[in-house]
């Protein structure tokens, strides 16, 4: 196999953004966490495995690389699974736009978890019903009307044609319809491209295929896009 | 000037990465904002400028690229200002690190803002202090351990030579100490290799010059690192 990626084996998590590039791209790739349970990432996390010891999950091993950070690890793999274009200055906004979406993502995490990364939902949930309607109210059209508008300038695309930006867009898009589907509903006339970006996402073919694949875990109360009714806006 | 810098002008926050490399270098740029006050910025952000509009500052403008994200305008300037090895994949993990630096500076904005980063602190200082504790007793420890730990396989530095990644580790340790400072001395035996590459990072010529100018705005309560005894430590 060419490419090992590492992530928590129960959740989609930071891991599905690279998963989606991967299975887009048809790689030659193992989910090795999936296969060999979690304790399979603890050598790479304890630093006792040869590399750079990552921070955190998801990892990739590609022959003797070992490379960690969501966005670092697409950047890698985009050009090599020709999901960017080749020229300089476009895969650097590439890597801007997926760095936005990382932000983003870190944010949506905190909405269930603001006080304490350790401690149970439960345990700060006062708190996160008041981070969540920040985010919702607030952080969510700003991140969106941002990412509308470079779906508008690049005809539907982020990039001007399809990208592992594309399939992060469309993570996202599902990903927050799924923890908060009443506020996601409520405005969904107001990112039109984005909507529209996540169903073509989704019909194409290989994605197609894997989404209705159990490779595809689905979201749960374990991952980063939880669905707690009181984080939603009222129906 | 070959780089024009646009950030916030009366905060380090996180332009201060990006202006410590051009300092380090003694490279030819402008602080626009600083210059020209933040306004300067505006038809960047309002995507009204050519270029892929920016999320949010710090941006870089070189020549007809304009480039966001503090991570991504370091990894775009390092090779340029021979502040990272040549080799490829020392410049992957360079930046894997530099990503990791920003989770952490996102976590620290975070203690005086965990609700609503649009509310006043006084206004979520009950949370703050929630917030701040995790932050401190288990964050903070987890990421300085980790930056430590390749420290050490790196002979005192993050990638076995001088970088910009050195360099955003010294603001790293003075912003922590200067948020945290009972925490940070309580705990200051516990990060010995951190602490020497501050000081000695200091004390390279162009870095102390600048350091000691009035370029270097002071740490401050309108930026990331922000003191307020409440969140640190008891004495």
């Amino acid at each position: 196999m060419r490419y090992q990626l590492y992530y928590w084996s129960g959740i989609q998590g930071r891991g599905e953004f690279v998963r989606l590039a991967l299975e887009d791209a048809g790689a030659d790739y193992r989910d090795v966490a999936r296969e060999e349970g979690d304790q399979a990432m603890m050598p790479f996390l304890e630093g006792s495995a040869s590399g750079v010891a990552p921070f955190a999950p998801p990892f990739l091993k590609a022959g003797p690389l070992l490379l960690a950070q969501t966005a670092g690890i697409l950047q890698y793999l985009a050009p090599r699974l020709s999901l960017v274009p080749a020229a300089e200055r476009t895969r650097l906004h590439a890597h801007q736009l997926q760095l936005t979406i990382s932000d983003l993502v870190a944010e949506v995490h905190d909405t269930h978890h603001p006080l304490d990364a350790n401690l149970y939902y439960e345990d700060q949930k006062e708190a996160a019903v008041l981070r969540a309607r920040a985010f919702r109210e607030q952080r969510t059209p700003k991140f969106l009307d941002y990412f509308e508008q470079r779906l508008d300038a690049g005809g539907g695309h982020a990039l001007g044609r399809h990208s592992y930006v594309d399939l992060s867009l469309f993570q996202v898009m599902r990903g927050l319809s799924y923890a908060f589907p009443n506020a996601m509903r409520r405005r969904r006339r107001r990112w039109p491209r984005l909507l529209e970006l996540a169903k073509r996402v989704e019909a194409r073919p290989r994605l197609a295929a894997y989404l209705a694949s159990p490779r595809r875990i689905a979201f749960n109360e374990d991952g980063i896009f939880r669905h707690y009714p009181e984080l939603d806006d009222p129906r």
